[in-house]
């Protein structure tokens, strides 16, 4: 049995990358969450995932006696063992066309990701709004995301980036949560992506799970007095 | 033919990782190298990479009509293109390690990254010194890595950290310049790693171009005047 060590569902992002993944491919797992907190050197947070981890950090995939950390790492993990679930687009240059744009979603949009921060409880609409009024590096990472999907969306027909439902998909999930909780302003065909995305079982199920969770963390509640 | 968008060798560590895997692993490709110049829209830098890659960033691997960018993606499509190479370990636990370790490189080490750039020809030992002393972020990245190395070369036996050379030693190549050339204080048996690495065949070649390029760029010496 697969286990997965995940953050809250409400804020972590990167957990919800192989978590949705794994759901939304029907393959079976157990979720082991571990509550944010300080993120300190002792901290419960760090003595439980750095346990298993060497890097100390949500998600992390246990398989047996195997490890494999940091997203990317995961879902290659994933899609290498199950090659009939096709994780990956079974056409070679779909396939690293694929892996470009995850590679350059794990080290980039840090505009979006700083300003912009998951938060899938929150309604930011009047954040969102001034965030795009003054922030022209937030503003240029979304012109980006329109630029790719639009160009995939148009080449593969949809209803997903490639076609079917793959990585990429799980991998810009969370910006679909941002993007709808900052309602950050977006043409109608990439609307319509967004929602597509939430609508996927395996996000929904995602969604919902944080919507229960009810755990509000000061620390990550940059715009919210009181939750 | 492969075609590899790489900006200048002395200073662009994500070009080196690879053009150093290509080399080492003695894959024929074509270079193209842009000059790094101020990134801004409109200069020459930002048109020439513009013109191939949606990020404009390098490095870039064209091979015929298909576009891949980002690092680890051009990394990926050639372990698929070149499977006679075993670009990645070939047992399937040692090479989802060897994903780990370059997907927490990909997107993390961000305090070695900002304080210690990559300047191959610099010799940056007091400035070192200074940086180990005041940046605990930096001394505990470099704890990571020599955490890491010493469990990976002490369960293969090296000489590289799965063994033979793997994408995960590119990966690592440009830390390796960097700890070289800010001459951070390590233990003997990583020093030694570092000198094999400086050692391979391909990082030697272009350590050698990256000393013979003599093409500095101000904003890119954060450390030095007048080169
Ligand atoms: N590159 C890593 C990033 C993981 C990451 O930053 N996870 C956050 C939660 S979303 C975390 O564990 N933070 C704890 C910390 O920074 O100490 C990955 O893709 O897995
Ligand atoms: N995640 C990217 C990073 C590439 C990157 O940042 N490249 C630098 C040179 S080392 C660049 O092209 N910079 C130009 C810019 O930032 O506009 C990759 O791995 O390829």
């Amino acid at each position: 049995m697969l286990h997965l060590y995940i953050g809250n569902k409400n804020y972590s992002s990167w957990s919800m990358r192989p978590w949705v993944l794994l759901r939304q491919a029907g393959i079976a797992f157990d979720e082991l969450r571990v509550r944010f907190d300080s993120f300190e050197a002792g901290s419960e947070f760090k003595r439980t995932v750095g346990a298993v981890s060497p890097t100390g950090k949500v998600p992390v995939l246990v398989d047996g006696g195997l490890v494999v950390w940091d997203t990317l790492a995961i879902a290659e993990y994933l899609a290498e063992t199950h090659p009939d679930k096709q994780l990956w687009p079974a056409d070679p240059r779909a396939r690293a066309r694929a892996r470009s744009i995850c590679a350059e979603m794990h080290s980039g949009f840090t505009a979006l990701r700083s300003h912009c921060p998951m938060n899938i409880e929150a309604n930011l609409a009047d954040t969102g709004a001034l965030i795009w009024r003054d922030q022209a590096a937030v503003r240029a990472d979304v012109q980006r995301l329109v630029d790719m999907w639009s160009e995939l969306l148009q080449e593969h027909g949809g209803p997903m980036l490639f076609g079917e439902f793959t990585i990429a998909d799980a991998y810009f999930a969370p910006v679909c949560m941002r993007l709808h909780s900052y309602a950050l302003p977006l043409p109608p065909h990439i609307t319509d992506y967004v929602q597509r995305v939430r609508a996927l079982p395996g996000v929904r199920a995602w969604i919902d799970e944080a919507l229960a969770e009810q755990d509000f963390r000061a620390f990550e509640e940059p715009y919210r007095l009181g939750r």
